[in-house]
């Protein structure tokens, strides 16, 4: 039978922007394999070792750790959902579009929202927060550990200590960093941290990781009402991830079979040798962007992303044509500035296979 | 180099349990497809495709008619969370456990939540939506289509028509219906309807498709406050898959790609052949399984899903048991019993590729 739809064939890209990333053949080939149940035990195994190929590289020993049922964005719900409850304060540090958009859940989810705001393309240095910490008292502190829309690597150690000491809970979002360097989820002193899948883990867009450390546990049952989102309760995400195995919803079986074997890849190349692959790459590309005359929207070079690279649009050029024409005529994606960078940035990431700047 | 994880390789199922359905080669292999961008003008178009083809099997002319990024379940929250504040009425019909799940999620979202309840294993009757509509003034009257837990077919219009008497909006969970049986949207008088993509539809779990009626989009745009949901907002929703092309979260192309290539058999094998086609292996399984001397927990046959039959498990003998016979012993999956029917009722369904009961 014709039909006026036409054969799926689309046209070869290099994925070298925010995200999704170049998938290998490897996990390509795994998300066509023929589906189990979602309660099947061969499929609870493939779960289980999900979970333990998670915690290697969130580098943490949590019970807790899992996928929220959709895209990075849902762990981001997922995160402050089962953190906070109306009325609740969160101090949410703000440097980039994602900072923005915890805000923006946090708000909408009835939380009192202290900001911290850095100037974009910087990191939030401990002393703002250590001044803010001087009157607001978050039962939550919340930032962003690779700012997707500037390309900034904040630094985090100090300012979990400070969430700590001021007896809040350190919520960190590793979209863009899980699988690209080092998170060390526990030796940081995150308590709730999640990523996708799409950016340095290399599997397709669709879940959400993320691990829940006891504190956060804790505080979860201590809620005084019940999350009030159904789909993304953490105590349901642990039903159907921990032994119990209950009904939550039908797990995203051909996902699972993809993040599983692109968290294999991560395995077996070694976290160090990763991120060291990483740095390696950002290098040479921004050696090569300097050569060309281009300037880097992250100004010191300590604070900038090894997974992707952010880049001013020069004077006098149209970012939009400059995208359309890469991709047009040689099948190359880089990402657009985001919020208020609209225009003015291009992003280039390397997460995942073959991404090499 | 060696891992102590071994090669994705899962044993053959014939996955005749209530989903995910059996899937078919052509939809497999559309997963292994290489990703575009999420904003990759190729990729806007396959989305453009499969909005048409999801108001194709929705039989609707609604815009807004696109996918949540989450399973079924997803799909169902969405529904009550953008249609409902906290504080309003909600009228719910309860003949099994996805009505339950129905009750949860509302009164999660802080709604008022009236109960209609009905024997799990028969239908409600439209007398008992008028009766209960006689005190209750509600924002939105909701019941399940195909309630695959107790395997009964829901009939809609009449009580579409005293929803919408009592200015109500009609809300209905197709999840187990879509693309096995007519689901009528528009005809019927749906406002809010969502699906999964794993049953009748054939493709992997992952996504909800979803349609809201004009008046659904009215009650949308008159909310005194914004979705308590960023990722679940509807409206966010259209902004993607709308002109606008927003950025919300990154979409799931993978799934994207694979529920397209199931909705393209559907539209190639047309509604109404695919409809009759499960009314006759319905028959056919029925016939057998009384012929085996097996009772059905739907006792009258106008009620019996089409894509989902349920048997009642005979005195003496352990329902666990028999199925995992059935998986060890044939890979065949078929569903054990859920909430109140548990330990007393297998479901086996046919919707999808080769699932012929």
């Amino acid at each position: 039978m014709t039909t006026p739809f036409g054969t799926l064939n689309p046209s070869p890209r290099l994925l070298l922007g925010p995200g999704p990333s170049q998938i290998s053949p490897r996990v390509l080939r795994a998300c066509a394999t023929p589906l189990l149940g979602y309660l099947d035990p061969e499929y609870l195994a493939l779960m289980d070792e999900t979970q333990a190929l998670l915690r290697e590289v969130f580098e943490t020993k949590n019970a807790w750790t899992f996928c929220a049922p959709g895209t990075g964005m849902a762990g981001m719900e997922a995160a402050f959902i089962n953190a906070l409850e109306p009325g609740d304060e969160v101090l949410i540090c703000v440097q980039g579009a994602f900072g923005e958009r915890m805000v923006e859940i946090a708000r909408r989810l009835g939380a009192k929202v202290t900001r911290v705001d850095t100037e974009w393309g910087r990191a939030t240095q401990p002393e703002q927060v250590a001044e803010a910490l001087r009157t607001a008292r978050p039962k939550v502190v919340a930032l962003v550990h690779a700012e997707t829309s500037t390309g900034v690597l904040q630094p985090l150690e100090e300012i979990a200590r400070l969430a700590h000491e001021a007896g809040a809970l350190f919520l960190v979002d590793c979209v863009t960093s899980l699988g690209g360097m080092p998170v060390r989820a526990d030796a940081v002193g995150m308590d709730i941290a999640y990523s996708g899948t799409q950016k340095c883990l290399g599997a397709p867009p669709s879940l959400a990781p993320m691990t829940f450390s006891p504190a956060a546990v804790e505080a979860y049952h201590a809620r005084k009402a019940p999350v009030p989102s159904f789909y993304l309760d953490a105590g349901q995400f642990w039903r159907y991830w921990g032994p119990e195995r209950a009904y939550h919803q039908t797990g995203m079986i051909t996902m699972i079979y993809a993040l599983r074997e692109a968290l294999l890849e991560v395995h077996e190349e070694g976290l160090a040798a990763r991120s060291a692959r990483h740095r390696r790459n950002q290098r040479a590309l921004i050696a090569g962007l300097e050569a060309m005359g281009l300037t880097l929207l992250v100004p010191d070079p300590t604070w900038r992303l090894p997974s992707l690279t952010t880049v001013l649009v020069p004077e006098g050029v149209e970012d939009k044509a400059v995208r359309g024409a890469l991709l047009e005529k040689y099948g190359i994606e880089i990402g657009g500035g985001l919020g208020r960078l609209a225009g003015r940035g291009g992003r280039g990431g390397r997460g995942g296979f073959g991404a090499s700047g």
